[in-house]
């Protein structure tokens, strides 16, 4: 039993309007691995460095029992570089370098004690890869989980559309679903979605929180309406790592579990923001999550008289 | 022991991308008392009509046991008139027309039997009216609720300023607040709009629900995913009308009635806005509000284990 996370591992140089920073990790699966820790200690992930890539961090996951045999380290090459500047409105961005190094020619290898996976995080990546990913375990995992991006609905759509078809939960931003969609309403945008093949949607709102299609019901999470969003880069990876950490960890794949799940997801973002990078949610303390989600209560909980 | 709603009650033409309409009735204080009038039976409107303001619209207030005593016919004169035309998004529109015919010189006459007001909804009007309202009000108002929009913030911000500094809860826009704050985190707006008077302050966010502020606590109430929004015209006036009103039947002002008071007012903005202007708000029953406020409980509930 194990819970595989699938994505980038990488540097980041970000800037936005409170300052920015050199070369710092990032990286999807970097995100999504540390959130998920904090309700799960099986988590293995299955990535790809270059040798600048620092030991340190490496400790770092294993501090956090994140098992990184599925981490493969190419000698004498690069690692994934992303950099990227922030508007005011701390909602856009502009890219400003993308360097693709080791993950131009990305070859997902499922090290043989991963076979156990019950539980599969594809972090955003090449579709194609993605899809690998599940080709090459050997059992179904009992809850696949995949985020995605706008930038493969524009340049390999039907990769996407085929990796969709196999996956039961489907995590995208709101322009994304009424990109992928082709229409504007959320709820029509959900329904159509959810007959290309996920049995679950999230759409995630930034600010605005989340919705959850799926079962013939919706849910709308709140987001923390928080006083500074510091840095946003890896807070929709964190929320995805969250929410798949807290499903293993309650082990049974249903709508409660899943809106509760969304609140824990929501709750790591949340802190994932305040800081530049991990540097927030690789520090975090169990008490500290918990009173975080204390506050999501607090915040949408009203008692109809 | 009263609820006095003063604002607009005017023709609207509306064109949408589902269809247009023909001069049909509007206006702010409308859809707000009609909102209000299914929560509390003594609810009476200040405003201005022409003598082409079709008498069966007053005989639809009255059946909704509205006060229209204050409602003044001007004679040989003619109802204010707005025409728009919203976009495919349906959150963004252009004017088209605004004839302001009566409301240019528009006194709020308070008749004597209304001075037992303890419930005020000041809907979006020149602050300079509203703010005359308030001072031909013998006795302070229980509760007085402010709507406005940008274009005061724009035109008559001295004004507005004073106006605002004179309420209990003033509801505006994520834009609005925005721009009244000059701070664009919602949180640090929020906390300086407080400053400017008001106890509570209400953001309304359209299909991201609403936010309310005050007592030092934060609510973030969801709004009904829908499958199509027909005509958004009059929903902020329905929500403030429905807040009010349902302020005005548990009559006691705290944190945890305007939790409810904003879920009841986003249920019938819910409804407001599935047909062209009051079409739908003017003949509801007490079960489907009932039905729909329960759709907003099970939208947002969860329970954390």
């Amino acid at each position: 039993m194990s819970l595989l996370v699938i994505g980038t591992v990488a540097f980041d140089a970000i800037e936005t309007p409170f300052g920015k920073t050199d070369k710092i990790v990032g990286g999807a699966a970097t995100f999504a691995s540390l959130a998920a820790s904090y309700f799960y200690d099986k988590v293995k992930i299955v990535a790809v460095v270059g040798d600048d890539f620092p030991q340190s961090f490496i400790k770092d996951f294993n501090n956090h029992t994140i098992n990184t045999e599925g981490l493969q380290i190419k000698k004498g090459e690069k690692s994934f570089f992303w950099s990227g500047k922030y508007h005011n409105d701390m909602n856009t961005r502009d890219t400003l370098v993308t360097e693709l190094n080791v993950l131009a020619d990305f070859d997902p290898i499922i090290p043989a004690s991963y076979q156990d996976c019950e539980y599969l995080m594809l972090g955003n990546l090449t579709p194609q890869v993605q899809q690998t990913v599940i080709n090459r375990l050997k059992k179904r995992p009992k809850l696949v989980v995949m985020d995605t991006m706008n930038f493969w609905m524009d340049i390999a759509l039907d990769d996407l559309l085929a990796t969709i078809k196999m996956v039961d939960v489907l995590t995208i931003n709101d322009a994304e679903a009424r990109q992928l969609s082709g229409e504007y309403s959320l709820v029509k945008a959900a329904n159509k979605i959810l007959t290309m093949g996920p049995k679950y949607l999230i759409i995630k709102k930034g600010e605005h929180g989340a919705l959850l299609f799926g079962e013939g019901k919706i849910f709308a999470a709140p987001a923390l309406p928080l006083e500074e969003v510091f840095d946003p880069t890896g807070a929709g990876d964190t929320f995805a790592g969250g929410f798949i950490g807290y499903m293993a960890k309650v082990g049974s794949v249903n709508f409660a579990n899943m809106k509760n799940a969304i609140i824990f997801g929501s709750a790591l973002a949340s802190f994932c923001v305040e800081k530049f990078g991990t540097e927030k949610i690789v520090n975090l303390t169990q008490e500290e999550i918990a009173a975080r989600v204390q506050e999501f209560v607090s915040l949408s909980k009203f008692e109809i008289i």
